[in-house]
């Protein structure tokens, strides 16, 4: 008998955090099979995609920025009902790319709305429900930014097109965050290499993984 | 000069206000010209408008009851920006068909997620702008149900399907609001002819006029 983990990766794009989910999510599923599901937000979900349609669009739609933090809130909620809630609810581990640390450091930080607001905002969507552990991969932003641009030339989404200044600040509430909640976010150093981070979020998340048996 | 003035209708569908907002409207305008707007969420600007079409789908999508509250809110905050708030600061009359006390109804006695939560979400995308009188068109929601079903075969959405409960629930909560912030919140008898309705509604918005002069 298993209790259910709930653990979600967070940090900024370039961070390698979704090369680093796939890799320890194929390794863990071959002891714990179906008892493990990946997802990432918004989710795949029908409402949750059409959602994300509206945030990324192919030009400039003058989106206001509460409107975007309300949007991702909304897509937040959906995801959380279809897909999370119900595999904790069988007792399996659920690893997320992204969840409510997210909006609070780009909507909260990055586009200055407060982390107060949008924690507000966000627990109305979550009514609660925080991860048992969340993984910070740490960057410097001008790393990130490099790392991204090297990357995928021609596929840049809105947040990507954001300044430099606005990605510091979102690396800068992230950090506050993790202060503020050390027993739940924890940090790994995504200047390392692959292997290296690899090895650091496997061992933190072996380490939770202790406590789940009941 | 004139000072600005924002004028809210809410009610139940079938109680006449779209009615009486296209009567006074057109009246108001003819010494007022475009000095005088109005409008109704979400407001026909693109995002709003593809938050609704994700608000009403043809078929049943699965929607969770606080993804809902969250996309309305969306909607009202996107359309308060692009077309409320200019008007606004351009010293106009705007007269919106539904704000924010229909998420109050609707959504925190209707669907039960309480009005102080819906409240708070609001509070972040109106950010305290709240009208300067809202007239509430008031009808028990059998004759508010029977009507809507006259006027429209064929043509009912996602909130028309509720059930009678869930009506009164919305009636209550508005009867309740109505209570709370009664300076701003008018109350007007929809059970009687359209003609009446017009005339005690054409009252309440002169009577408020008055004070727009300074």
């Amino acid at each position: 008998m298993t209790k259910p983990l709930f653990i979600t990766f967070e940090g900024p794009e370039g961070a390698g955090k979704t090369s680093v989910l796939n890799q320890l999510v194929a390794e863990f599923q071959q002891t714990l099979g179906d008892d493990l599901i990946s997802t990432r937000e918004p989710g795949g979900n029908p409402i949750s995609e059409a959602i994300r349609a509206i945030l990324q669009p192919e030009e400039d739609n003058g989106m206001d920025d509460r409107t975007e933090a309300l949007l991702y809130t909304a897509a937040r909620r959906q995801h959380l009902v279809e897909t999370v809630l119900p595999a904790l609810k069988a007792g399996k581990v659920v690893i997320s790319d992204r969840y409510v640390d997210s909006s609070l450091a780009y909507q909260g930080g990055g586009r200055g709305l407060g982390v107060d607001h949008i924690w507000q905002i966000n627990q109305f969507a979550i009514d609660g429900l925080l991860p048992d552990l969340t993984i910070y991969f740490d960057l410097p932003s001008e790393l990130g930014l490099a790392r991204v641009k090297a990357n995928r030339q021609g596929k840049i989404d809105r947040l990507d097109k954001e300044s430099l200044a606005f990605h510091q600040k979102v690396r800068e509430t992230y950090l506050e965050l993790q202060v503020k909640f050390s027993d739940r976010i924890k940090i790994v150093d995504a200047t390392q290499s692959l292997d290296n981070v690899v090895d650091a979020t496997r061992q933190l998340i072996l380490e939770r993984m202790k406590y789940r048996e009941v």
